[in-house]
């Protein structure tokens, strides 16, 4: 098979990733450009910024046309914002090209709720140019939307579908901890909680996948965000949380169908967490129970879902995907 | 949405159970004809032997032909034989008039390196006449080869893939109990054995799949079955089974590549096995363990996967697809 060519766009901590993913897999994917518009990373080598071990001969470009001067990608992994108005002319800018899209903007993993028009702006471009266009990751685009889907595919009859992601942040980096407000005193959280930093984003554009797909109509969600506070001194590696602290967030999604509960997801993280999983359950006909023990590692399965996906946008017809309506992703090897 | 207009063809236990299920969600479905060979059901109204409720009035027809003089389905769900020799004209007959299909046999499950040329001629059959071609089910069709297939999407390495099915037949007819050898002694078992009656068909097509899917080329796969043997006395209902009897089957599916076990499927069904559950465990990066609490029904999963197929294959394009290339696959209300 020959190695499909990428170019990476965005080089923020998630793209650095990803190319290290790439070059970990150089013989099924060839990295033929790269973009940044931060004047500190444009010029230098993929390497000195992706902290690779070798040299990878590609030069950091401040632009897509610029790279296309010398050479023509086939994908553009796009990692560069979670926000559907700016991402959009963003893909515009890159489908015109005739250039596929995977991006792991969550704004975009299901926008035809939540922002209809940009959708089929995204839609329309990527039609006119023959390129196809999917957003993923681990969530939204994975495990509280597409999972949950494919388990149904054995139901005859489903009723409701809630999951829970509970995640033990104490062996994870500091920066996350600090994101999901451990350490925080209440008051502190409340304040970071109003500028909308602890947020994630993911849980509405999820609902409405599962949605989709179930032909519920939801006339009502709400993703609500609280503290998970200390009973008791965590000692977290680099960090301690004194009783009555936050140790994390959790946020959970509703989506209501005539005024009945339908889908429910659960995002849970917070250092000295127990029992750390991902929990699928499906009501309905049979139900189903189905538990990934320790949880899936968050920041592997983003990059993987995404590189994994270059493969699948090469064979699907023009236009805005979701992963509901395209082929089953997978890893492949060679 | 349209009602999806169904064809159901092969009335034994598997196409009445479907129907039923097809019925009870008649606001998606509606069943326009129904076809078998027995003329013990040709002309008898479908409510008479698929034990439904109400007169169904659907008389049961002899051939596709007869059906086709005065209705026009979509699709036909295809029950009638799991012997890809056997069930390739019955596909040519069907996609002829251009309708779809969607069957449970097992060995069309993936049947691109067991019967490549039958495979072949349901492809170029199809294509002819912009048809499409699914057989699916809960095994080989999900759990053993398109579940882990879709875990494998958050994996940025995989080295192996385990798939355990291991269900307790307790509480199953005695038909089931009967068919897994449950309280045949070891002689019986090996008799039985040999004339292939204990046999799940579908491990070779499910390694098939995963290999194909995952870039491994296979050099050798084996299917060895064995009796599991009742240590103690088990009463379980209807039967008793004493100590040194079969209490049920294990059967387990290996491929290699390069000498390296890269597949290893295995399905267990007794009378008393403790623990019932369906697991897949992807060796990678991330390793994943999934676990399904008491395992997946089969009887329901079966008609359900097959029912719910009928509305993507309307979507895919015409040939024949296997699960892991069609999207995916879901219950859907309405």
């Amino acid at each position: 098979m020959d190695k499909i060519k990428i170019v990476q766009i965005g080089l923020g901590p998630l793209g650095q990733k990803i190319t290290r993913c790439l070059v970990e897999r150089k013989e099924t994917f060839a990295i033929v450009g790269a973009v940044d518009v931060d004047p500190k990373k444009t010029g230098r080598d993929l390497a000195d910024i992706c902290d690779l071990k070798q040299k990878s001969g590609v030069r950091i470009a401040a632009s897509l046309e610029e790279v296309l001067r010398r050479v023509r990608p086939q994908v553009a992994l796009l990692t560069t914002i979670s926000d559907m108005k700016r991402i959009t002319p963003q893909i515009e800018n890159i489908v015109r090209h005739g250039i596929h899209v995977v991006t792991t903007c969550e704004e975009l993993a299901f926008p035809w709720k939540t922002s209809p028009q940009l959708a089929g702006r995204i839609d329309a471009a990527a039609r006119r140019h023959k390129a196809a266009v999917l957003a993923t990751g681990v969530n939204p685009g994975f495990l509280m939307d597409f999972l949950p889907t494919a388990l149904t595919g054995v139901c005859q009859k489903v009723e409701g579908i809630r999951v829970a992601r509970i995640q033990n942040a104490a062996f994870r980096r500091v920066p996350f901890q600090r994101k999901i407000g451990a350490g925080l005193t209440p008051a502190e959280f409340k304040a970071k909680r109003k500028q909308g930093t602890l947020r994630h984003v993911g849980l509405t554009e999820s609902m409405g996948m599962l949605a989709d797909r179930m032909g519920w109509k939801l006339d009502r969600t709400e993703d609500v965000l609280s503290p998970i506070i200390a009973g008791k001194k965590i000692n977290a590696g680099a960090m301690t949380i004194k009783r009555g602290m936050a140790a994390g967030v959790q946020q959970i999604g509703k989506g209501y169908a005539k005024g009945k509960l339908k889908i429910e997801l659960v995002f849970r993280a917070a250092v000295g967490e127990p029992d750390a999983r991902d929990v699928i359950e499906i009501f309905g006909e049979p139900n189903i129970v189905s538990t990934i023990t320790g949880g899936v590692n968050g920041d592997i399965a983003t990059c993987a879902v995404a590189v994994n996906a270059t493969r699948q946008i090469l064979r699907v017809s023009p236009g805005l995907h979701t992963m509901t309506d395209v082929p089953v992703i997978s890893f492949f090897a060679g």
